[in-house]
């Protein structure tokens, strides 16, 4: 097994039409592939507007086009494709779900987001994501050729435990496709994502989409990796661009040896 | 229940004689409490130098010179006196222990550090606490006039399950004596300290001791007082000094009705 090894996380500014949406992230993962990324993430809600009309009225199910789409393009540049997130349609349900390929274009995990971003903050952000999605029902860890890695969504961030399950279960690596907004991005995004970092001793990427000043909910943008000892190996700002990070198995191994962390 | 209040850090330089311990630490509880702190919290280790063999050597009974003493200082100050930590002797045994006492002077809770300093960081620090002292059996909440309080020290910070459990049991506030040092202080203390407040939404209080530049182990300081919503509401360089901050239990409640984080 390789002990290093490059990830890419994709912030790309989400567009109105679905095609341009799809168009777009093609050509940042053929990019960050052809960089000698082996493994790609996408920003949660990708495909369309994060807006909860939009949302519900674009879902599609598990054997849809952008499904397809993400397959193809694992396959064709011959990565693991976290495919961020989209809007899923299961029966009656909507789902906010993450799909996750191998090099060969196999789906190998599915993540329906566990805990639905319905806040209310003053003079401020309020959204209920719960009168769109149902839940999910917890975190996914998924076996690539590089070891264990673990997936959540945004407001999952919230709820340390799940990733200390993560952890348990062997993961070196989470992604978390997220979009927080300007008022708790400042407030939380960098403390949170370095957090699970440390405090589990694996790498921690966050992957946001770039902010689009003409779109309702203003996204903080900001997508990094924390590595174990919770420092940052790649960050970018609030605009469209690609994020790379080594993931380092003996930095990780030999931060767990120089503060034990026994249980 | 009084919704507001106000706390004090006594972050003090650690002498080398026990007596001038007691006689600064006395000045400095007088001193907050005059200023209007009805809760003080001191430093982990405050009466000896925070070395394996001096501990081991100055280590006190639960019935000792030290105990005795906090407890006739929270009662004459008529405040709640989190004593930071000492090193306590039970029969054969040695302990990191935490003692706190009510206005009236009486003993009303206890803790032993649960997760012993055991580490060895590359061209830094090394220090193996569990070759002094035995490791106790996890945190405490106790109450007070203003609700309950969770307790735990330094190292255990690291294990957020700890402070999960103290945020179940419903505290709203955490004492953490603690003494990070020069390599592990500016990487963590302060993204462990909000990080613990953000959370679990409830206010997160960590009372080093102040650097000694002619000890063997030299103190991060920084004693910090953190709001359920991640900010800090008293702070301190490395230096001697007392960090005041308010704890407003509206403040919280107010967090937590904005982001809701339902178990």
């Amino acid at each position: 097994m390789e002990r290093k090894y490059k990830i890419a996380l994709c912030q790309t500014l989400v567009e109105d039409e679905k095609g341009a949406n799809l168009a777009k992230v093609a050509r940042f993962v053929i990019k960050a592939a052809s960089n000698g990324a082996a493994m790609i993430c996408l920003p949660e809600i990708w495909n369309c507007p994060y807006d909860v009309k939009v949302m519900a009225d674009t879902a599609e199910p598990e054997n849809g086009r952008t499904v397809a789409f993400m397959s193809e393009l694992a396959h064709g540049e011959k990565i693991y494709l976290v495919g961020g997130s989209i809007p899923e349609r299961d029966g009656d349900r909507v789902y906010n779900t993450s799909f996750v390929f191998d090099p060969n274009g196999r789906l190998i995990a599915k993540n329906r987001k566990t805990h639905l971003f319905d806040v209310d903050i003053d003079g401020g952000v309020k959204f209920k994501e719960s009168d769109t999605f149902s839940p999910g029902n917890g975190p996914a860890v998924f076996d690539t050729a590089f070891g264990k890695v673990g997936l959540a969504i945004c407001f999952d961030v919230r709820y340390p435990e799940m990733f200390a399950e993560m952890r348990d279960k062997g993961a070196h690596l989470v992604f978390l496709p997220a979009q927080f907004n300007t008022v708790t991005g400042p407030a939380h995004w960098e403390l949170l994502m370095r957090s699970r970092g440390v405090d589990n001793q694996l790498f921690f990427a966050a992957c946001s989409a770039a902010r689009n000043m003409r779109a309702k909910y203003k996204s903080w943008g900001h997508s990094m990796i924390a590595t174990p000892y919770g420092d940052l190996c790649g960050v970018i700002d609030e605009r469209e661009g690609i994020v790379y990070g080594e993931i380092d198995l003996d930095y990780m191994d030999n931060v767990k040896r120089q503060i034990p962390l026994p249980r």
